[in-house]
């Protein structure tokens, strides 16, 4: 087996249903995959716009009364101050407000532009999608509902696309996940030459959530990608979740604001 | 075509021997690869450490005296103030010193803990790697030399594993990368219901980088992982390079200390 050259294959489910409020996410999946059910040991990582429209985690911005706060910071940013006041109730405190950015810490903990609060890909003009509440708990349904549909019961990673300091662009993150281990913590093993390890501790649920979506061309109908080749971070039990991932505020030495000398 | 699923394959290069200081690498990854020859198209992701060791971009501590600045930041950290030294010859800025950890600006403009000196795969006890010079001219030869070695013309990326704020653990992302688009600008296209897409510029190398990393066993022997799948990515010219991917500093909305309110 140390010959075998490890190997992952990520491939788009062909078929998904554009997904409706409120409509069955794991029925759909499991109608997707007719053709090729998962088996054990692969990943579905599925896109959270279509969690959060299945769990009627939305809002129609003509239903929400901005505050003055929100009129204020959306007049600073020119965006609409309803939108504002949508993200400031999704989050715990704002990172930085300039240039037409909102980027905030969320009520889960997520550092990211808007809340993840978004109109793309929604029907209907006023409407927008938030974050799930929980998405390790999404996870975990889902991947419950999905091995009752189609027997086995594959690893469910909820993904989504966060920019980061210091660099240009988005890569998709795991906001959730069920059944794969989120980290790979390799310190104290040895190298190839036998001397420990530099501390390296492997975000596998976020390079697995990266590496799917390369295969999305970025369309509602390409929701959900199947990962075969991570057996070996696939387990039985759900396990940690996502929420593993999230840096505590004060143990957080990239970040300037966190004073922890 | 819009029919056919996207489908990304990740395997690691079997048989890639260890590489010594000073050695060709192009040559090493062309014998490696004699069973399974790159196609164009192809996508070769080379882990830092053996451009590193190729390029000689390595360090014997025992050549190196630390001045008075590296031995009282060493003290701090608890760590060797030879090491140090290198760490901060290889750095333009030290973002934060504090609990053993060192963050800094390096001279490339990556911004990663120790300036991504390291002393692991790396024969002789004191001898650390550096990051090369220029890793997109590195990767720019790398594929220069293999399209003489192959007759096929991969593209080349060269990744190393950095941490991030507020997310546990490293991914890894592209130092450099030629022939492959760093970016993939999706703004303006409309999403499958025909509406503008939310700002996405989607950071291709760095999700390249992060799907290679899933099928290294950290070990020496798998330093090159060959990506198929990402034709649409991959271009005749070397293109931009990973150096595309460095947000400038003053343009960092999400780093605090880039005021430009």
């Amino acid at each position: 087996m140390a010959n075998e050259p490890l190997r992952l294959e990520a491939t788009a489910l062909l078929g998904m249903r554009e997904i409706a409020f409120g409509e069955d996410l794991a029925r759909a999946i499991a109608d997707a995959s007719a053709s090729r059910p998962p088996s054990i040991g692969d990943v579905l990582v599925v896109a959270q716009k279509v969690v959060s429209k299945a769990e009627r985690r939305v809002r129609r911005l003509a239903e929400v009364t901005p505050t003055a706060a929100a009129r204020e910071l959306a007049a600073k940013l020119d965006k609409d101050p309803r939108l504002v006041q949508v993200v400031l109730d999704e989050s715990e405190t704002v990172i930085r407000a300039e240039r037409g950015v909102l980027i905030t810490r969320t009520r889960q903990g997520y550092v990211c532009a808007n809340a993840g609060v978004d109109a793309s890909n929604v029907p209907g003009d006023d409407v927008v999608t938030l974050l799930p509440e929980d998405s390790d708990a999404s996870a975990r349904r889902l991947r419950r509902e999905l091995a009752e549909l189609l027997g086995a019961r594959p690893a469910v990673v909820i993904a989504d696309s966060f920019g980061r300091p210091w660099r240009v662009g988005q890569v998709d993150v795991a906001l959730g996940c069920a059944g794969l281990r989120p980290l790979d913590d390799r310190r104290g093993q040895s190298d190839a030459l036998g001397r420990e390890l530099s501390a390296t501790v492997l975000a596998v649920a976020d390079e697995a959530a990266a590496a799917a979506s390369l295969v999305r061309r970025k369309h509602g109908r390409e929701a959900v990608v199947l990962l075969q080749g991570l057996e070996r971070f696939v387990t039985e039990e759900d396990g940690a979740g996502a929420a593993a991932l999230l840096r505590p505020v004060a143990e957080d030495l990239f970040d300037a604001r966190s004073d922890v000398g």
